[in-house]
C-alpha cells in the first residue's frame, strides 16, 4: 500500500505515520519536493482495515493499493501520459523528441560542431558523455568535468539543453550542476544507490534499460527515482542480449507498446547502442517511432572513424539530417509532429 | 566454389562434372529448372586452379567464390532484389505485400468470412493452417486436407492466393497440390531433408526463421531450398527468444535491415507470433514496415475468443481493417506503395 | 485426461472410444504395442463426470486426469525410474552410461578403431552420425547407408549396441533395420512428424533438447513418442544458446536434477556438443555425473585434427581413456557404478 | 602494454612515466600496496620500440605485451594459481573453500545459529547481507550497520571469517572496517566507480558475474579492481539468463574451466542464485565441485520459510549439514580436500 500525501505539513505526515506504527506495520516515507510518499509494508489484512481511515486523514491525497510490484511508475498510479520538460523542452506528448550528439564529449571543436549540426537538422537536446562507463578500465573515461564545461558551452551557442550519464553519487553531484538530464546508464540500471540518489534531486533523469532486464525489472528501477519523490523520469529501450551476431544487441521494439501500456512515463528508444551499426540506425529510428516511441536518442559525430568511442554506430553529420528528413513524414503518418 | 550453369544440356552439366572430378575434387550437382547448380567441394588451391577454365566451359553462367557459407542467396551472388511471385501477387519490390488470415482453418465458415475480410481490407494473401506443428500432442492438429480444400474454395471466391504450412515431405506433395506458397514453419526451419524437398518443387517457399536461429543459420537453411534449384523463397523474421515475459518473443526487426543488406530474397515479418498479443500487433506491424518489410503476415480471425490456435495473439476482423487503414499512410512515407 | 488400455482387444478399446464420443468429447487413439492409450479432448466437467465409468471399464488400466500439459511422460503418471533397455545395456538405474563415438562415420577404419577404443575403456554403447544435420548444403553429409553398415560391423566386432540419428521418416525406416536405437537431434526435437513415426516404432529413442527448447517442450516432444505407444525415450541435455563467446552453447546441467523431479524417463548429457571444445569436456562430463545424469555421450576420434564434422570437440582415444578412469571414482563417490 | 614496477620508490616510477610521455603515449598509472601498475595507451609501434629499454629500468618487475583486453587477471600474465586468504582461510590451491549463510542478516538469534550450524559442518567462511540490493525500492533493505555488528559478533563466537555485499563506495568504507571480504553483486559488476574503490582498498573482493555477462566482460571487471592494486579477487559465477522457467537463472557451469583456462584467479559457484530452488542446489553444488570449482557460496538459513530474502532458494541447517558430507567424498575423487 502506497500512502501519497500532497501540500502535507510535517505534522500531518508524522500523524499517519504513527497511526500506521500503531496498527504493527513498517513504514518508508520518501520526503519529495511536493509529494511525500509513505510505503506501507507488513500483513494485508491490518492493511486494508487501515485503508479507509488514512484516506481521509489530513494531508492524504490518494491510498493506492499495491497489485503489481511498482506502483508510483504504474498506469493505475497516474492514468493520464506524463511529460517531462528537460530544459523547456517536452519528452511525451504529441511530438517526438530527438536527443543526439556525441557517445563522448572529446573537444570543443567536436562538441560544438556536432551541437551546431544537431539543431540545424531539428534536434531537441544535446546528448555527450563526460563520465564514460567502459568495459576495459584501459580505454577513455571520459574529460570529466571538462567535459561538463563543453557541454555548457554548447548549451548557451545553441540554445539546446544538455543530457550526460552519471556513475555514482559523487558524479551526480557534479552532473546536476551542469546538465539539464542526468543519464542512468544500462550498466548501473539496479545501482540502487545511484538511483536513489537521482529520486533525490529535481533534475529530470534518463533511465536505460540493462541488457538483460524485464521491463518489470526497469519498472521497479524507475519506481525507486519515484519513490524518493522525482517524478520526472524517461525510460530507454537500448538493446538486449539477444540472439547477435549481425548487431550488437537485440533492439526489443516491443517494449515501447508494452511500456507505454504499463507506465505513464515517457519511452524512447536508443538504436545505435540497440544496433551498433550506424548503417542500420536509420531503418530502427523509423522503426521506433513507428511503434509509438516518445523520442531516439542517437549518437552523431563528426568524424566517426575517428571518435574515441562507438564510432562504428555514430552517424556523421550529413547522415543525420538525412535520417531527420526522413522521420519527419514517418511522424506525421501516424499523427505526430517532429 | 559454385558453378551455375544456364540452358545447359545434359552433356555439358557432365562435361563440367568430369572435370572437376578429374581433379580430385567432389561434386554436389542440383539440377533445377531453369539452372544447374554445380557446388564444388575440396582443397582451395585446386579450386582456384581449375577456375578459369571453368568459367568459359560450354553451357556455364558463372563461377562464385565461396567468402560467406551461404552462396546462392547471397547479395554477391545475385545484386538485385528478387521479386517472388505467388498466384500473381509480388512479394519484393516496391509494394508492402500484405498475408493475413486464421492461424488455422478451422470450418468453411470461418475461413471464408475471414477471406472476404481480408480481400476487403487489401490484404494480397491469405494464410491458413491445415497441419498445425503444436507444442502438446493433445492440442487441435490442424483439418488437414480438408483444410487445404476449404482453402482452394475460399480462394476461387475471393481471388487471393493461399499459402499454408506442411511438417515433411509427404504434407508438401499435397500442400503443393493446392496451395499457390508453401510455408515451412520455425520449428522446422533446420528440418534439411523438408527443405531439400521444397527445394525440389516450384511453388514458391516462405521460410520462417527459428526462435534461436542466428540470421546466418537462416541465410544457410534458405540455401538448401535454392542449392535444391527453387529460387522463390521468401524470408519471414517472426521473434526470437529474448527477455521475455510481457510478449511471447522478442520480434527482432533489425533483422530486416540487416538481412536485406545480405541477401536477395523478400524479407517480411509476422507481428503476430512475434509478440503474441493482439494489442501489440499493430505497432509492432508499423515498426516493421517503416524498418523497409517487403511485406507482414498478421493472424486474424472472425472471433479470436473462440479460436482453436493462437486467439490471443489474433486481430478481429475490424481491427484487421483499422490496421490497414493505419499502414497506407506509413508505407507512403518511405516511399512504398501497399 | 489420458485413459491407458493394456492388454485390451480391439473391441475393449472401441467401447471406450464410443462411450466418450457418446458424451461429445473427441478422441486420440494411439494404438502401440503393449498399450493403446486414449486422450481425451474437450468440456473438463464433462470429463470429470466420464471419469468413474471409465475407470471400470473392461481393458482400462489408468484414467489420469492432465494437471501438467505432459502426462504419459510425467512422474505422476509413472512414479518408478524407468530402465531404457538398448541392445542388452541399460540406460537408468544404478549405473552410468557412456555412450562414445565419432561425430559422423566416415570410414570402416575409423569407426572400428573408435569402437573398439569404446569399448576398451568400457563404454556401453556405441555412436556414430550416418545422416548428418548441416547447418550448411555444401558440409559432409554422411555415408548414409553405408554408414550404417558400418556401424553394424563394429557392433559385431565389439558387441556394443549403437545408436545413430534420423532426420525424417524414410531415413528412420532404414536406421530401425540397422541401429539399436534411434537419435531424434536437437534441431528435429519439435519434427513431430518424425517424432510420431519414432513413436510407432519398437526400438528406443534419444530425444536431444533443442537449443532453445523449454524443459516443458522438451517433455511435450517425448509426450509425442510415448503417445504413440513407444515407451523406451531417453532425454539428453546438450547445450542451449545462452551468453556464449568461450564455449560454442551453454550446458544447462541443471536441466538434469529439473527433469529427473519431472519425469520417469532417463535424463544423459552431451558435453562434447554442449561445450563445442574437448578441452572443457572432460569438466563438464564429471560435473553431470555430479548432478546424477544416467548416462553421457561423448564424441571420440582416432584423429580430432582430420575429422570431417567436430573435430574441435572430439576427444582422441587416450584423452577418451582417461576421462573414463577419472568418471569412475566420482560415480563412485554418489553411489553408482559405470 | 603494462609496466609492473615492484618496490620502486616514486622517483623510480617518475623516470618511467616521465619516458612514456615524452614518447608521445598516455599512461594510466596505479599506485597499490606492493606494485606500481603503469598502463601505457597510444601507438602500438612506439610502445614497441620502448619496450626494450623499460625493460630494464630500475624498478621495473615485467613488461606485458596487451593481446587480450584483460591483463593482469591473465594467466599470460601470472600463470600460477592465485590463493586468495580471508581472515586466514584460503580460496584456491587444494582445498574447496564453503561459503554459508543466510542471504539477508536479519537477527542477532538468525546469524548466530546459522553461524554455529556453518561452522559444525566444516563451513570456512559466513557470509550475511547487510546492505542488499532488492528489485523492489519497498522490499526489505537489509539491517545496514546493524547488520555489519552481528557479522562481527558472530565472526568472534566462531572464528569464521565474514563475507558481505556493498553496493557504493559508502557503504564498502564501512563493509571494509567490519567485514574480511567484500562482496560485489551481480548487479553491480560493471559499476566501475565500485569496483575502483574496491581495488583502492586491500581487503579480498568476491566480484559476482552478472546475469548476462560475458565472460571476458567479467573478467574486464575484474581487472579494474587490479588496476588499482588489489590482486586478492575471486570470481563467482552464480547464473545467467537463459532458457529458464523450472529454475530462476542458467547455472553455467562451464564458465568454471573455461575462467580457469584464462585466468590466475580463484573461481567460485553460487549454486543458490544460480537454480533459485533450495532442491537443486544440491546436485548444483556437486556438480560445481567435480567441475574444479574452488569453492561454493551457499545460501543456509535456521528457517527458510520465515526469511525476508530467497527463503525458496534456501537450504536450511540439516540439508546444509547433508550437503557438505556429500560433497566431501565428491572433493576426494577429484583429488581435492574440504
Amino acid at each position: 500500500m502506497i500512502i501519497v500525501m500532497a501540500g502535507a505539513t510535517e505534522g500531518q505526515v508524522q500523524a499517519v505515520v504513527e497511526r500506521i506504527h500503531k496498527a504493527g506495520l513498517h513504514t518508508h516515507v520518501s520526503v519529495g519536493v511536493a509529494r511525500t510518499v509513505i510505503g506501507v509494508v507488513g500483513d494485508d489484512r491490518t492493511k486494508e482495515m487501515l485503508r479507509e481511515s488514512l484516506e481521509v486523514a489530513p494531508g492524504v491525497e490518494k491510498v493506492v493499493a499495491i497489485l503489481q510490484p511498482y506502483k508510483l511508475v504504474s498506469r493505475e498510479f497516474i492514468p493520464h501520459d506524463t511529460v517531462v520538460t528537460v530544459g523547456g523542452r517536452a519528452i511525451g506528448g504529441t511530438q517526438v523528441a530527438i536527443i543526439a550528439g556525441p557517445c563522448s564529449v572529446e573537444s570543443r571543436a567536436q562538441i560544438l560542431a556536432t551541437a551546431d549540426a544537431v539543431k540545424a537538422a531539428g534536434g531537441a537536446i544535446l546528448r555527450g558523455g563526460a563520465f564514460k562507463p567502459r568495459t576495459s578500465p584501459y580505454a577513455f573515461q571520459g574529460l570529466e568535468e571538462e567535459g561538463l564545461r563543453l557541454l555548457v558551452e554548447a548549451r548557451e551557442r545553441t540554445g539546446l539543453p544538455v543530457v550526460t550519464e552519471a556513475m555514482d553519487a559523487e558524479q551526480l553531484d557534479q552532473v546536476v550542476r551542469y546538465a539539464d538530464m542526468v543519464q542512468i546508464g544500462a550498466r548501473n540500471m539496479q545501482n540502487y544507490p545511484l538511483l536513489r540518489a537521482a529520486g533525490r534531486q529535481k533534475k529530470p533523469v534518463l533511465l536505460k534499460r540493462g541488457v538483460s532486464a524485464t521491463l518489470e525489472e526497469l519498472l521497479l528501477a524507475a519506481e525507486y527515482i519515484l519513490s524518493e519523490g522525482n517524478y520526472q523520469v524517461v525510460l530507454c529501450e537500448r538493446g538486449i542480449r539477444g540472439i547477435n551476431g549481425n548487431t550488437r544487441y537485440t533492439l526489443d521494439l516491443s517494449a515501447v507498446p508494452v511500456l507505454k501500456g504499463l507506465t505513464h512515463l515517457p519511452v524512447i528508444v536508443d538504436p545505435s547502442h540497440g544496433t551498433g551499426k550506424w548503417r542500420y540506425v536509420g531503418p530502427m529510428a523509423r522503426a521506433a517511432v513507428a511503434a509509438g516511441a516518445d523520442g531516439l536518442m542517437i549518437e552523431v559525430h563528426p568524424d566517426p572513424a575517428s571518435a574515441l568511442s562507438d564510432g562504428p554506430q555514430s552517424l556523421n553529420l550529413d547522415n543525420f539530417a538525412a535520417l531527420m528528413a526522413s522521420l519527419r513524414p514517418l511522424a506525421g503518418a501516424i499523427g505526430r509532429g517532429m
